[in-house]
């Protein structure tokens, strides 16, 4: 964490200065505002805390509850978005509340009884070094709580508005209006039931779940299929013989199929419970299904285990379906020239089954992808032609986790066939097991892939770096910091402040040719009138705030000397004009291979590896391809 | 971190539920309280937070400040510190924002051109495996923060009562009274000036400081001498070409010494500078020293390198010296019989000089020693002859600190020798560094060793444990716990809360041999009328609430079946009798030597390793020294 760039400041370094821009949270939502979140889930509440890092954009948050969360829902928690939480800095909040998924055990009808279960796999959850974080559980709500910190603590002091359910949003077409969008509230607290609140936006961005009311008013559906199988969900405190509690574990039985999610703070369980098959277009609410229905159906599956339920603080029952929406934004097929101005995340665009823990992980990801670029269109870094990109990266990702999704619940809703060849119809569970397996990447939120566009280019020089794949999330890896000789991840730099990172690695005698390598690459950014940092950076700011340059040398840190790193690589910030020291970083040469074998990159010529405000690699070039790296940004970026 | 334990609660773990018997924080001092602690620095934070954690103690605190400390003062944090802010929750925290020293950099003059400083030596500043927290430095302002954050969120509600000064602590001898010590206070903020106030306690620290009323009070003196050398102090925001800046630095010119010491948030640094030689007897002040005289001397000794100073949000002129206290207690030399009431903690009972980073470090290792042992005499648990182990183990640990601080602080007083045979006088710059290298496990707060007591036993069974040494803290490793195959530290299990740890390490064989090692140990526990675990566990407690039984096998986790562990080591627990699946744990096989190999066990008995609440080795038994354990506790603990 950097702080007292601008001067000493006592207290919680976590708790920014207030903004002179923050507008005090009133009672009434404002008239006139750039950003409407509508909906305090985790897409929302990740967008609104993004947003809420820049006080000059006005940003406004409701909800239709009459309050925040207080349990239930969600509770997967996957690598990819612990990384995320790192960029929104209470990662480690939540890895010491959380539970840690560190295996995940196998069950399946006992050959030799078949009415008792036996275990007959295990496997570690998470390949190694697929992230520095681990996979974790964690209450949804808690997750609502750190983003609600964050938000309050922002230089905007955002907090949202709730109560507030949407009757209706109108863009004018005519694009002439600044504040095109104009959303009707009305307010559902008893004390102020029935006033309508109207608010002018730039944007509108619908996170209000499954039923959103903006995906309606843009004529937007959901369209998919249901399997017709109904689940119960149940968080229970419960006393239990089952070995695996405390694994996630995947049990097909003779009787039906369950899914153990052991819970944060030791005790609390989740249990997915495969209840009834559903007649043709049956909603599962036509049931009456029961929390003892529920808890009798999981008793049955995991015998010869007893289970003695105490306590369940929360429950539901659900069908499996998997439906999807086929564009996130109110541009119509075919809309030329038109700029998007409503958009929708999470929930209101995709929904699928509960069982690969992808939901609230998706939902976040969709306004991590959204936020910084309505934040560079609106602090006019970017063209608006950007916001196409959100539309066109965020909806196919969802179609593939939509087809995943669909196959993972249905093998979790067959029978465990005996896995003999010619043996009984349903699933074999070791396919069952391997499937698990094979897509543990995917789970863990690393399948997204964007294809090349505005902000993603193409894979022309991949080979210099293979493992930092254009489209996909930077991948971290253990560094040594010139400076003062930390070690620490390189890619927990990379925070969710609207910045770009250029992560600039050395060749291998990269610092003793100057003018090449590093220091060519320092000295075009400082000097050349095409420089990306000259151009989009403006004067009064500091020279990393639009881009973040860091450079990995492949020396030790006890061989290289900090006071013979071009300036740009020390840069002087801030009120007193002090120096940044950490923009330099060295290989962890104590644990194993270094960052540079980790991840391919190219030993000899180095690499300079772009990455997103949203921490995906934009762009892996040469060190020298200045004009390239010049071309890229002037696609999307607005000169002073 | 268990929570839910008692029934599903929502919101944030970290906000114990309010005891009914925690006291509203009135205005007023309450008129009569178990603990009145007299000082809000680390000492009295430190015991307050402690017995915070147990609402059925009544607990005060008071300081003459008017509010929490804002800047300034200690800010090194010793490994060994921050081992204990694990126990107190809040070690992430610390680690997150702090600045971590990572190694230490020496300079001397430069042979060819004397007025020239010039790197001659770096090493690592903590040795590999002394910890498995590094060292950082960290304002003790937040330091204070995080405590006052843990008593209000403790069962307790506690907070401190500003504005108050001591004026006089009258102790009633004969013992017979209930709260025999008196104390009054005048309160100092404007609103109450002169009002006075009488608190009658059963016992009174005093963490209030070198002037401590508290210690003049019970006819105690701080005796030692100074070394009649001035130091300046000042944490500086600057702009430097100075290479080392973000390393610890140890500076010797030809023009006097500097020590460097980075601080959090990237920017600020303190300095340490060597200032003027004073007269016998002269105090600091009579030199009107001033910040620009302390800048000058910086820029002065750092030549060729520039400073340029641009704020200075804190300084400070000191003369070293080295006092110490010859007890800690109110009990009179050849008291016999007579009960402590009266402790003295922190700067009351030893000042020494800032640079070895272990002023605000000991302090807290005083109340933390103190504060377990006032909980268990308050509760019930032990005789109050336990509370005279506070001064007969602390004061002699002060003053190894003392003797070792006095030849440090010399040595950084000295000038540079030029290092040849028979050259000039002075400290050899090589010889300073390897003075700093063999103490580090003393600055790492490492260096603290019990001698037998009522809680220390004697090292005869020590080789079965050579790396678990008696009397010195717990030395964490890492293992893997059997239920859910969660990598974690062992030494983590070890909270502040007043209880004690039985980490029984497996032998071999062991889980096949019913009857011996663990599982005879847990029958023993479970059975045997002398079991320590039956006669000091009230009826009603959770039966891990006064010793916490963990073990620790040699079979990694897929080898062991949790299902065939003894019950004492799946213990039910709480309202519901919820199964604690968190006390058994086994080697972790992925990461080099395991925690049998680190520690030194005996891999064919096995050990029982008996730790007390403050994280210190009590005693090292065979498993089956069923007899030995239970004399141990029986000497000082109370049956039910």
């Amino acid at each position: 964490m950097q702080f007292h760039l601008n001067g000493f400041r006592p207290g919680d370094p976590h708790v920014a200065e207030a903004s002179p821009q923050a507008s005090p949270h009133g009672d009434a939502v404002p008239a006139q505002v750039d950003v409407l979140i509508v909906g305090c889930g985790p897409a929302g509440l990740t967008l609104a805390t993004q947003l809420a890092a820049f006080p000059d954009i006005r940003t406004c948050i409701v909800e239709q509850k009459d309050g925040p969360l207080q349990l239930g829902q969600a509770d997967g928690i996957a690598c990819r978005t612990m990384e995320m939480f790192e960029a929104f800095n209470f990662s480690e909040r939540v890895l010491k509340e959380a539970c840690w998924i560190n295996e995940v055990t196998f069950w399946k009808p006992d050959a030799r009884q078949p009415a008792a279960i036996v275990r007959h796999g295990r496997v570690q959850d998470t390949e190694d070094d697929l992230s520095e974080f681990p996979h974790v559980v964690l209450n949804q709500a808690r997750v609502h709580d750190f983003y609600l910190d964050a938000m309050r603590h922002s230089p905007s002091r955002l907090e949202p508005h709730y109560s507030r359910r949407v009757l209706d949003v109108a863009v004018d077409a005519t694009a002439a209006a600044d504040y095109p969008v104009t959303v009707r509230m009305e307010r559902t607290d008893a004390a102020h039931a029935g006033q309508v609140e109207t608010v002018r936006a730039r944007y509108v961005v619908g996170c209000d779940g499954a039923r959103s009311a903006v995906r309606k008013s843009i004529g937007r559906q959901l369209v998919g299929d249901s399997a017709n199988q109904a689940w119960g969900v149940m968080d229970v405190l419960a006393v239990t013989d089952f070995p695996d509690i405390r694994y996630k574990s995947a049990v097909q039985s003779s009787r039906g199929n369950l899914l153990v999610i052991p819970r944060e703070g030791g005790y609390l369980v989740r249990l997915y419970v495969e209840m009834d098959k559903l007649g043709e277009d049956e909603r599962v609410a036509s049931r009456n299904i029961t929390v003892d229905k529920l808890i009798a159906a999981a008793q049955q599956i995991l015998r010869p285990y007893t289970l003695e339920v105490k306590e369940v603080p929360w429950w539901s029952v659900y069908e499996i379906g998997q439906r999807i929406c086929d564009r996130y934004d109110d541009v119509p097929e075919g809309g030329g020239a038109q700029l998007p101005r409503v958009f929708i995340a999470g929930d209101a665009c995709h929904t699928h089954s509960p069982k690969a823990g992808q939901g609230m992980n998706f939902s976040m990801q969709d306004t991590f992808n959204l936020g910084w670029k309505l934040a560079a269109v609106l602090r006019g870094q970017c063209a608006p032609a950007l916001l196409h990109t959100y539309s066109q990266e965020r909806q196919p990702a969802a179609q593939e986790l939509i087809d995943f999704d669909r196959e993972w619940a249905k093998m979790f809703s067959d029978r465990a066939s005996d896995g003999a060849a010619g043996g009984s119809a349903g699933v074999d569970p070791k396919e069952f097991q391997k499937y698990f397996e094979q897509h543990g990447r995917f789970t863990a939120g690393m399948g997204t892939h964007y294809r090349p566009s505005l902000v993603c280019g193409e894979a022309t020089h991949q080979r210099l770096a293979a493992g930092f794949v254009i489209g996909t999330r930077f991948h971290s890896a253990p560094v040594v910091r010139l400076a003062d000789a930390r070690p620490l991840q390189l890619g927990h730099a990379g925070k969710a402040d609207g910045r770009w990172r250029l992560y600039a690695f050395a060749g291998a005698n990269d610092h003793r040719t100057p003018g090449a390598g590093v220091p060519g690459l320092c000295r075009f950014l400082e000097d050349s009138p095409q420089s990306p940092v000259r151009r989009y950076t403006r004067a009064g700011q500091d020279i990393d705030s639009v881009f973040d340059l860091r450079a990995i040398f492949q020396q030790s840190h006890r061989e290289l000397a900090i006071e013979s790193m071009p300036a740009l690589l020390l840069p002087r910030k801030g009120r007193h004009g002090l120096q940044d020291h950490e923009k330099v970083f060295c290989p962890d040469l104590k644990h194993g291979p270094d960052i540079f074998d980790l991840r391919g990159v190219d030993r000899g010529q180095g690499v300079l590896v772009v990455v997103r405000p949203d921490q995906y690699v934009a762009h892996v070039l040469p060190l020298d391809a200045h004009q390239e790296l010049a071309a890229f940004f002037a696609a999307f970026m607005r000169p002073n």
